[in-house]
């Protein structure tokens, strides 16, 4: 007797996603009448259902008995092989192939995944140590670090393959995290800073994994009665959340070899309305993104290469500086470096659009921690302790001098440009010439240059025009020419609502929707996760968290106004989004009904996002755009 | 020979605005045929310009010569009483009247002045030290201070009344400006910097008063052989410029000895469509609020009862609570003080609408300074004190907790209630047990619920059935009955995005103004004026200060949309606004024309506002509501 099989009529087991060819010819061979009536059974239900059928049947005494049909569960890899040769078969079109995909589908088959036999192993030999939120995607095995500088350090010089382990990160963390396999914290939620940081570097990250506990003194972290040193291997699972003590072994998938993969993103290339850009920062994201299909950068955040352990030192000099002059000569000491990135970034997008945002950060993220500094100069004031006190005291000043009540609505992108110019005009400096230089080497450039935290047209008329004459000086001293474009994002509520007006000097709109959130909700992204956001969430006040997923009547509905008011002035106007709701297919979905022209998102999203793209074009068939209600 | 004498048609001199009938009979007596052709000409121009009249003229050999005519410049007082005057000789309208005087007018008749007797006296006794010039009016007393970081310091960490002295003022010194009662320097005129800023932020400020020396390394001012030293009291009067050493005491004018201002305000009430309420936390400002023609309090801020000295140990007991019953023991502590608050509030506006805001600050703001406690616990540290350590180290680490990186956008109002809704519970209870005991005295009481920072139509869904509950138990439980509303405030972005939704469980809308502006420019208001806001205003990006004057286009825009969003869903929804703005004649202007109900500023604005939504209805004429553009 034959029960509870799970066969398409390819004779697949597709549970495993394996051909199983074996048991259906034993089945052949014991039972040929039955097989054959079976064969043809499914191939009526498959065809029927236009769907991959999980059938319960029983044979007895010869006879096949039919129980029950339902459309089969599988596995990513199986969804994918399947849909596609239904295609290939005729069986469905292409439309159809595009719909029975899920994006989550997708999203399992780039990620590295541990062995699920090892996992079970390590369940039963006490080596599962905690489950926190399953913050970033994949699977990472590394030796495991609690201070940024030294997990860089052994990665970077030891050539270790490391795994930073926090209570929490900063800012001043993300060198240790992008140099690290993957990232752990015993606190934070979904969108903490870890978290998304995390995501946007598609390193594996479980995050809030509150057994554990981190001691930073001590360089350990402890679960239960286990504790794990400085250098010690873990195992960190960041699409189910699991951590484990030790060396797991993983399944690493290339996207180049599946084949059907490939075939399938093409054909929703073909049917999307909507484009999908990466947001990128280094040249060897924007290769990932190229691979992966990107057809643009949507977001090169400028001041990570300000983070980058050499040019630091030379980034905080010139915050300090007290003229003008003295600035500009710490600032002609970046522009070399800012224009090698540059010049990366647009070597690998040959051909395609890269936007890159001006520096947007309050200054104070790039300086030491204040109260370290405080706790420092109390204590030697106290011990009497002279020598460097001085110096360390007026470094307090300068930082506190930098202090805001709220930093995100402080002194920061375009206001910041406004206060001080210097910086952003060595940054359209430094682009410019990398631009006119690629030009020169035979590269295709089309550089964008994104003015952030516009609120009043009136920014834009201050600032563009001071840097649209030293872009074309550059082009004027380099003898070259290539197009280019001047624009800003929405992601103060009052861009939203003025971008009729705003257009007018904007060649292009980028929704940065973590803002926009943050100010439409009025919740400061990390304090409203710690404090109240999962009780909303719980209380079923939120019915998603608007960090991940856009909330179409608030966030949505000022999306939607910009969008408008913005095309009626200028109807040419490029429309993209470049928060993290770009990788996320409900929103993505608002996108394309709203008229974006491109979503933009991590690397390891963009395939996700291209089926996504598809998915909302079919969905909406024959809608131009959404009618306001 | 007369000439250059300034009268109008009554024979007063109006610059002084007192009469001076001596002079004209004298004139008369003298001359009578040109008295009589110049009575007959003066009163001529009058009736033609509907104003009164600045003449010049001569006579020369017994013959009178106009020489020029213009509308003449008169002093606040004579401005209103030429006004009424006007109306009651039958020469112009009550709408005429209404127009002519200024809302700066009254705002003069009604700022503090110092005491005339006061300021003769210190003139005799060697007080009076200088005369600058009066650059922004207003009275101010306090103590000097000579550096920005002190005087800020001062009036926020030691709750001194400052006044920042310096030789002139730059970009850098204002947040000591902002923080001071008063302003002064030694050099400057009346578009210095200081000069601007003052205005700009309503402060008292001299300016140019140059027979003063200020020494910035000795701390010291000296005008003549008179040393003022740092702390020192002076006195500012930016209404006429001049300086005086100590406290000099400073009179409130009454309003009910103005009549004809009184009579002025009741003409522009019948005119008005606008009604004007007050801003009022405390028994006594309600009833200055109704002095002064205040038709309800829009709003009473509950938590600044919570800081009063006797109270504040039982708030900070119950915020570290651990357990909900300790919090609720707690609370049972306050809510006879609460009772008690409400109680006068709704005496002193017997038959008006009260409306009381729930808590809104976050928790944070009811502690010790985190800083301070910090250099403590370091400073017993390092010196390897015990005593009390453990205590201090415990409290630190609790308020450690409540740090939020942007309280601004944290847990607080309607969030904080959703987390802990014991405190507003009990808040309730407090109103509506006040309320009842009122009602038995036979004053006739109207409270109204305001939950402050609604971002979704779900927050009330969730507070506000729980809080109509208590309303009613107490009413049972005192066995009376009377009317009531809940309602909320509008300064979230998405609230106003979201109002047609909100408005089918929130019976009124109050627009916060402040925030509203705060997270719809996305501008920390602290951090805004302390680092660019200025350098917009004097650049041009920005054309007014929009914490003082509404932002039409931006703000507005969302105002209109909530305005007319709401009444879609709840034709008679009560709108009003709460902000700053509600007290600026350029603001309330636009608040008459989006429909507004009322707006609610401080009690010393109500008279200026009766008159500018008079004025907005004259202006607007026939205009039910703006309409879109």
């Amino acid at each position: 007797m034959y029960g509870d099989y799970l066969i398409n009529a390819q004779g697949e087991d597709v549970v495993a996603g394996i051909r199983n060819t074996q048991k259906i010819e034993n089945l052949g061979k014991e039972m040929p009448e039955a097989y054959q009536q079976f064969m043809d059974i499914t191939s009526t239900l498959e065809r029927h259902y236009k769907e991959m059928q999980d059938v319960e049947f029983t044979i007895e005494r010869g006879k096949l008995w039919m129980l029950q049909t339902r459309n089969g569960k599988r596995t990513a890899k199986a969804a994918v092989k399947i849909a596609v040769d239904m295609v290939n078969e005729g069986l469905i079109s292409k439309e159809d192939a595009i719909q029975r995909v899920t994006t989550d589908n997708v999203d399992t088959l780039l990620h590295p995944q541990f062995d699920e036999k090892a996992k079970k192993e390590a369940e039963k030999t006490g080596k599962f140590l905690a489950k926190g939120v399953n913050a970033s995607p994949g699977a990472a095995v590394g030796q495991a670090y609690f201070d940024a500088d030294i997990a860089e350090k052994m990665a970077k010089e030891e050539k270790q393959s490391t795994i930073m382990v926090r209570p929490f990160t900063k800012p001043d963390d993300v060198h240790g995290m992008i140099a690290s396999k993957g990232v752990l914290t015993s606190e934070g939620g979904a969108t903490s800073h870890a978290a998304v940081v995390a995501r946007q570097f598609g390193i594996p990250c479980v995050v809030g994994a509150s057994a554990i506990t981190v001691d930073l003194d001590k360089r350990v972290m402890t679960v239960g009665g286990i504790v794990v040193k400085e250098g010690e291997w873990i195992s960190v699972d960041g699409t189910t959340g699991e951590v484990f003590l030790g060396k797991m072994p993983t399944v690493a998938p290339s996207i180049e070899e599946q084949t059907d993969l490939l075939t399938l993103l093409k054909w929703a290339d073909d049917l999307s309305r909507l484009q999908v850009w990466a947001n990128a920062d280094y040249p060897k994201d924007a290769q990932r993104a190229r691979a992966f299909g990107a057809k643009g950068i949507g977001l090169c955040r400028t001041e990570h290469m300000f983070f980058e352990q050499e040019r630091l030192p030379i980034v905080q000099r010139m915050i300090l500086a007290e003229t003008s002059e003295a600035r500009t000569k710490e600032l002609d000491e970046l522009l070399p470096f800012q224009r090698k990135d540059f010049d990366g970034l647009f070597e690998a997008m040959n051909g395609y659009p890269v936007i890159i945002r001006l520096i947007d950060p309050p200054l104070h993220e790039f300086m030491p921690d204040e109260e370290k500094l405080f706790e420092e100069v109390v204590t030697m004031r106290v011990k009497g302790e002279t020598k460097g006190l001085a110096e360390k005291e007026k470094l307090l000043v300068d930082i506190k001098a930098m202090h805001e009540s709220n930093p995100m609505m402080g002194l920061r992108g375009v206001r910041l440009s406004i206060v001080m110019p210097e910086i952003v005009e060595m940054q359209v400096r430094a682009m410019f010439e990398a631009a006119a230089d690629c030009t020169l080497r035979g590269i295709v450039v089309k550089p964008e240059v994104m003015i952030p935290l516009t609120g009043t047209i009136k920014e834009l008329e201050w600032i563009q025009p001071r840097l649209v004459r030293i872009a074309k000086a550059v082009m004027d001293e380099k003898k070259v020419n290539f197009p280019y474009k001047f624009g800003t994002m929405i992601e103060i509520p009052r861009a939203a609502v003025t971008a009729g007006e705003i257009a007018s000097i904007a060649e292009f709109f980028s929704f940065g929707t973590n803002d926009l959130t943050q100010m439409t909700y009025g919740y400061s992204r990390d304090d409203a996760e710690r404090n109240f956001l999962l009780k909303y969430v719980e209380a079923g006040i939120l019915v998603k968290n608007p960090f991940q997923t856009i909330d179409r009547d608030g966030v949505g509905r000022l999306m939607k106004m910009a969008i408008d008011d913005g095309r009626k002035t200028r109807p040419s106007l490029e429309v993209g989004i470049c928060g993290e709701h770009g990788g996320d297919p409900d929103s993505i979905e608002f996108c394309h009904m709203i008229g974006n022209n491109y979503v933009s998102c991590s690397p390891f999203r963009v395939p996700v996002a291209r089926l996504a793209a598809a998915q909302a074009a079919l969905k909406h068939r024959g809608i131009t755009v959404m009618e306001d209600k």
